[in-house]
């Protein structure tokens, strides 16, 4: 690229059934690998000079229906993506909109279970991962008593068991604040697993299915999953509230409860502070990490 | 069969993108087929033996949430599916629960997207098609504003138009009540499109998409695919209210609006009278379609 003062924010949603998760891999279908090959297409560059940086990165199987990257576009690119565009009196929304049915009609070939909502100008300070400051995700499960609904399968976990709902609301309200998670993560050498959960409510869903919505600030390898597993084994009555908090405590991977499978989660919302503040945010978020001997990826 | 003293309703869903229809045709991957030869397998039986009446045949991509069928089976192969069942002291929601289970077992292998709800024993006057009172089914589909979602495409159709959803509901209320749908309907010679449309209620689905509610006493062929078409064609501004229901009166198929796409339509209820009202049930229904010259299927 020859210069690239234009630094695009993509808002977009997946079905991550058929993806071997978000990050390109050779010889995958990944997320990333579809996105950057349909850009590389209305951008009018190889392939190779597309580089997306993601807010969350799922794993295989994981949906998203709120998911946020970036990547830094050329004047000469913009321009080709732009096409004749809306009329100059038009906002930046219908630029967004436009750019956004481009990359869409090449998608709709290529890789259908992506949809682009939207592709609008951010400033240079906006980094899809650095800046972010709350990630929201939902998992939504099935019980024994409540019959399986095939339409919705492919984005609902079946637990073959009776789960008591209120029992799960409370222990997931025990689990809220700023702790240390590494019970409920993937051990990575020198990463802390010190992050503040914001909100881990449940409720039931139109198909009579149970969904949690879970936020946090950040959220390490698999710390979803194993939430809800652990809260899961609490709903069926393997062990109490308080046992969960002693095991949450004792920061160590216990198996005690499972990791639930990918398909029933998905990434609902990235939040990002205004504009005003991405620089100090931005610079927060580098610190921290810089300060650990190794990188903690966002899950 | 030497003897076939039992008569079994089947109540189940499915995800119909991947079937051509509710009924058995050679060569062709249909839902009929599948659950006979599952029933085949569970009664061990040759799949000729089996044979399913259904409540509502479903068209290629139709989906079901509460699809009903029947099918007769003899003392001995009732005694091979139940095996050595619940404990003597459970009632028949065990056993409808336990047989359901044992077919299910047998198309998560051979069709997941079929599932089997209960299979409880009904009086012999019990006919899943001709004791039906009333069907029920939902559309869902999405407007121009709001943002695709991948996870709910398959069983929500898209309509590229802003539409008026309070316009929608005021034309639907017109079409309610004891009509003739001959407009709405696939010509079939000698059939009468008569039907009472009881229901056709819109809202608003937790995913942001427009969900239509609409149930009859029966549906002629194609009829609530049409009804949705002409419904969102006064939603979009082609025509209005008032037309709609000048374009009923005609009787006559017309060109003004399309039948939407199937994948956006699910079969979700069958509702039938109490047992002791079946046999008067069924003898109404067969002298209604007896009368006529070929026989009305629902749709």
């Amino acid at each position: 690229m020859t210069s690239a003062p234009h630094r695009i924010r993509l808002d977009l949603a997946y079905d991550g059934t058929d993806f071997s998760g978000w990050a390109a891999q050779p010889g995958l279908r990944t997320v990333q690998g579809e996105l950057e090959a349909a850009m590389a297409v209305v951008l009018r560059v190889p392939v190779s000079d597309v580089k997306l940086t993601v807010g969350g990165r799922t794993d295989a199987g994981v949906h998203a229906r709120g998911q946020v990257a970036h990547l830094d576009v050329a004047d000469e690119q913009l321009a080709r993506w732009n096409g004749r565009g809306p009329s100059q009196s038009d906002g930046a929304a219908a630029w967004a909109g436009l750019r956004a049915r481009r990359v869409n009609g090449v998608l709709k070939r290529s890789a259908p279970d992506i949809v682009v909502h939207g592709a609008r100008d951010v400033p240079r300070a906006f980094d899809a991962r650095f800046s972010a400051a709350r990630r929201r995700y939902e998992y939504r499960l099935r019980d024994a008593t409540t019959p399986r609904d095939p339409m919705t399968a492919r984005f609902t976990a079946e637990v073959p068991r009776t789960l008591d709902l209120a029992a799960m609301q409370r222990a997931s309200d025990n689990l809220l604040g700023l702790q240390d998670f590494t019970s409920f993560c993937k051990a990575r050498e020198g990463a802390t697993a010190v992050r503040e959960l914001l909100r881990f409510d449940w409720r039931t869903t139109e198909d009579g299915a149970f969904a949690a919505c879970i936020e946090a600030d950040a959220f390490c390898h698999s710390m979803v999953r194993a939430l809800i597993g652990a809260t899961v084994a609490v709903g069926s009555g393997r062990f109490d509230g308080e046992e969960l908090v002693r095991l949450r405590d004792a920061r160590q991977r216990t198996s005690r409860f499972a990791v639930m499978p990918a398909h029933g989660l998905s990434l609902e919302e990235i939040s990002y502070p205004p504009d005003e503040e991405l620089d100090a945010r931005a610079a927060v978020t580098r610190a921290r990490r810089d300060a650990l001997p190794s990188t903690v990826d966002p899950e």
